[in-house]
């Protein structure tokens, strides 16, 4: 156990906005809420997994809905603690901690601000190790723990509860509601025992944004670019640097969905990378070639500061540096592919991991 | 209290085809539904709503969605009662009664299938004494009896509890998880006590609809024309007779969209009546003259047979004759045509009381 103040979340935010891989949100408003919660209630308890008891009550809390719609209704806290109750309430048991389900973007931070209001500790985990849109992509979903019972909460005070056969028609349902309730709604979901959330998270990853957040500042502070430590914290590559020529996006179901196109500069000059995203950065391709492919992770870096830059501050003419991270090793899995894998997007591209991919491309 | 069987049933889906006013979705399904509990389970006790006790909760019983889905999609009878069942839990307390939330059409029918079931009684009461289209639309929302705590179960296992701030909201987020949850479901709703219920809802309905029916087939054994019968049980008035000439239909939002026009007959000869509907019929004009208007009843009969025909099944060349029905004085306060009157529904003719619109209509 240690504990989070204020220069912790701020780390965290910047660790949280490259994991989020262009999309989950931008952690800004996420950690104001849980700098301002810390601020009136103090630090937070950080557990690692292995300190949560094995029969604890662990509740992960999420925003759910369009991150461009929360920055016009921007949460009051209220709306978490209205779900967690409400699934308190209906489990008869006490919640022991809480998590994010994903590090990626502002659902990383948005489970310290409800921590700190609640006096619960936060575990260092989460069910994606980056962002996705969906709530049954999550490490969770793959070990076979349900998402519901689920609380959604809205800012007006409505709330549903679901029970749902599955994790993916939880996520129909509950995604309908969404639309309906504003657009952004806060969840209570796939509730679990500490043993669950052992089997099934994705360990340390708070501490691993913390550190890239911290590492970045630090070179940043000494006008050094970033980016090598940011590779070896993810043990990431360099897919491609250049200059964002031509962004087509579209706003699809509640997705930012589109294509960039980067021009090459330095040693890929006259080539040309293609970034397909949706929400989130899904497949890179160079030269019409995949060189990485979801779930292993594509972040576009500003050129100059290292700062992540999300699908939506995609700007043309921006210098940038693409990188890939291999994804936690649960997503590479037959049944991480085909939750989270390419054809599940809708792209033809099969998957390989990054290391593979790269390989190949330096022959 | 007084047992209802086969016969009974048989009656009321008549009665309730009739205040169905074109909509509600044909009572068939539902009729076949209660036979066949009945059948199993033995004959349902119907209350009379001064039978009920104050303290008793009371919970209406509804199929929620398209009725056309629900032909190919009928319900098991389980969804209603885990619907039931997990309200039932939510509040803590055992349910004493169900009943129908509209007497018009299937709804009216599906409550008796689950009672049976249950073993519990109906009472003789419903929110509308018609049918229409949406969940804010019944006399309890008039009187403030809450759409929420309300749950909606589908075939398939999933589950909803919704709480929300009002039933407007109800109405709102229920309608977009009943679309993804396949178009129809069961709802427990409006959970009320013994005292709300006698307070806001219509009574005495069930047992109007069986004599309606009881009625109509006693006069069809004599080979007797059924429409003075229906209009002396209904306070009816004959608005007009004519063949269907024209049908203009379409599916929009889940609702079957349009108007008809019939051509007259008879004592109506040259003239033309134009019938809107939105599942249910909504508006009569004849000549370009509202002659009655919603929530006032429009019911369309067969000429020969006076057996009422649904907005669906109107056809080309059918000879009908189109009577109206005035509405409960529930609905005739100001509230009541706020939330049922022409405006709601998008038609610009104000809201007059069908004995003064003929009234005028004879000067």
């Amino acid at each position: 156990m240690r504990l989070i103040g204020k220069k912790e979340i701020e780390h965290m935010a910047i660790g949280a906005a490259l994991l989020g891989t262009g999309g989950g949100g931008d952690p800004y408003i996420g950690k104001l809420m849980a700098l301002q919660a810390v601020e009136e209630y103090g630090p937070i308890k950080l557990l690692s997994p292995e300190e949560v008891p094995d029969e604890a009550l662990v509740v992960p809390s999420a925003m759910m809905g369009a991150p461009t719609v929360m920055v016009e209704k921007i949460p009051n806290g209220e709306e978490a603690i209205a779900a967690f109750k409400a699934l308190e309430e209906f489990l008869g048991q006490e919640i022991y901690a809480t998590m994010p389900i994903e590090a990626g973007g502002v659902n990383s931070m948005l489970p310290l601000a409800l921590a700190a209001r609640l006096g619960l500790p936060v575990v260092d985990a989460d069910g994606m190790g980056r962002a996705f849109p969906e709530l049954q992509m999550v490490t969770f979903y793959l070990e076979g723990v349900s998402a519901t019972p689920m609380v959604l909460s809205d800012e007006k005070g409505n709330s549903l509860l679901l029970n749902t056969i599955d994790s993916v028609w939880a996520e129909r349902i509950a995604r309908k509601a969404t639309i309906e309730m504003g657009g952004s709604v806060m969840n209570a979901i796939y509730p679990m025992t500490g043993r669950a959330m052992k089997n099934s998270s994705i360990h340390h990853i708070l501490t691993l944004e913390e550190q890239i957040g911290a590492r970045i500042e630090a070179a940043l502070k000494n006008n050094k670019q970033p980016i090598n430590e940011i590779l070896e914290l993810t043990n990431g590559r360099v897919l491609f640097q250049g200059k964002v020529m031509d962004i087509d996006r579209k706003t699809q179901d509640g997705f930012a969905k589109g294509t960039a196109i980067i021009e090459g500069l330095g040693t890929d000059l006259d080539k040309s990378c293609r970034l397909h995203f949706q929400n989130e950065h899904l497949l890179a391709e160079v030269d019409g070639k995949a060189i990485c492919i979801t779930p292993d992770l594509i972040a576009v870096l500003d050129a100059e500061t290292g700062m992540p830059i999300t699908t939506e501050g995609l700007r043309y003419g921006a210098r940038c540096i693409v990188i890939g991270m291999p994804c936690d090793p649960k997503w590479r899995t037959e049944k991480g592919i085909e939750v989270a894998g390419p054809g599940y997007f809708g792209y033809e591209t099969k998957y390989r991991p990054i290391e593979e991919l790269l390989r190949k491309e330096e022959v």
